[in-house]
């Protein structure tokens, strides 16, 4: 099928970007992060494993995509205050840990990432870089405010938020209770306010 | 870990234990986490297997223990403000995330303790309790002084500083800049003060 509006090609790269995400989202919560493979991952979508490596560098930055990075497509949260644009980011970021593809991929995704300096040394710029753009769009509105201390640079915001989060769901592996999201945004909130 | 006055022939086992634990960190940061054995560490320490699975329930309990408690042996930080204890123990995480051994061990910790869910169930009560009453005790006393509100869990202000470290050194693997301890505890020493 031919959308006339968009350019060539278009639509079925979004469809098939979106099957690749899917399928691995899909594979790593159904078999583990070892037992999925880009083979099964292009079977499974239905494209070639061509289309997977035009597009990812590997496994690691596949599975990454597929199971941290749905959240970051919607708008960046604009609810009038610093605490309450921090509660979205974090409760998106408690649903992305909370997740059974998270789960289930983070200790191989982790030893990937320790085991290769070169995907190790994209982390900053590359992974992180979406989540650090709407974080800091959240910030520069709150300075506007005069709520927020522009002094506080936003990696160490970004490292605390997400560490948290990490650490608590999933690496201790708690459920996060309905106040986690608030009562962290609620501390960083307080830690970064101007004064 | 602090180990009380000796009972009879407590020198001998406060020199094994010693033995064992100095064993184990080098083992980890010579030959990684995988080619780490009890038997390896047996025969570096001088003792038995059966003394070291006398005290620690295995592999993934004793490099834990090897790897992130040493700094826990000291005296709780006391400098008489809440933002100073707190640098204090941030440093101590810091120093421990940075150390050779953690980042030889920490991916094959991470997956032992994501494979086994009675080793996880452990994690908050056990592993992480002795830097719970550390940090409880800079928290309390903090809260006498009139300097932190009581209502905050020490259990969030534990997963924000060890996650946040976790996140910076152990996960994206960046050095900690001299100013990464003074910056956080600012930033969670704001975040929990009382108002």
């Amino acid at each position: 099928m031919t959308l006339p509006e968009a350019p060539r090609g278009r639509p079925r790269d979004t469809r098939a970007h979106q099957a690749i995400l899917t399928a691995t989202a899909e594979l790593v919560a159904e078999a583990g992060y070892a037992a999925t493979s880009i083979g099964a991952v292009a079977a499974r979508a239905g494209t070639g494993k061509d289309t997977i490596y035009r597009r990812w560098s590997g496994k690691a930055e596949l599975v990454y995509e597929a199971v941290f990075t749905e959240t970051e497509s919607g708008p960046v949260p604009d609810t009038g205050s610093l605490t309450g644009d921090l509660t979205a980011l974090v409760e998106a970021l408690v649903q992305e840990f909370s997740a059974p593809a998270a789960a289930a991929a983070l200790p191989g995704l982790l030893a990937d990432f320790a085991a290769n300096p070169g995907l190790r040394s994209r982390i900053r710029g590359h992974f992180l870089a979406p989540a650090r753009t709407r974080l800091a769009e959240v910030f520069e509105r709150a300075v506007r405010r005069g709520e927020a201390d522009s002094a506080v640079p936003v990696d160490l915001v970004l490292d605390t938020l997400a560490g948290a989060v990490f650490f608590h769901v999933g690496l201790v592996g708690e459920p996060a209770g309905p106040r986690l999201a608030g009562q962290l945004a609620g501390l960083v909130g307080r830690g970064i306010e101007a004064r």
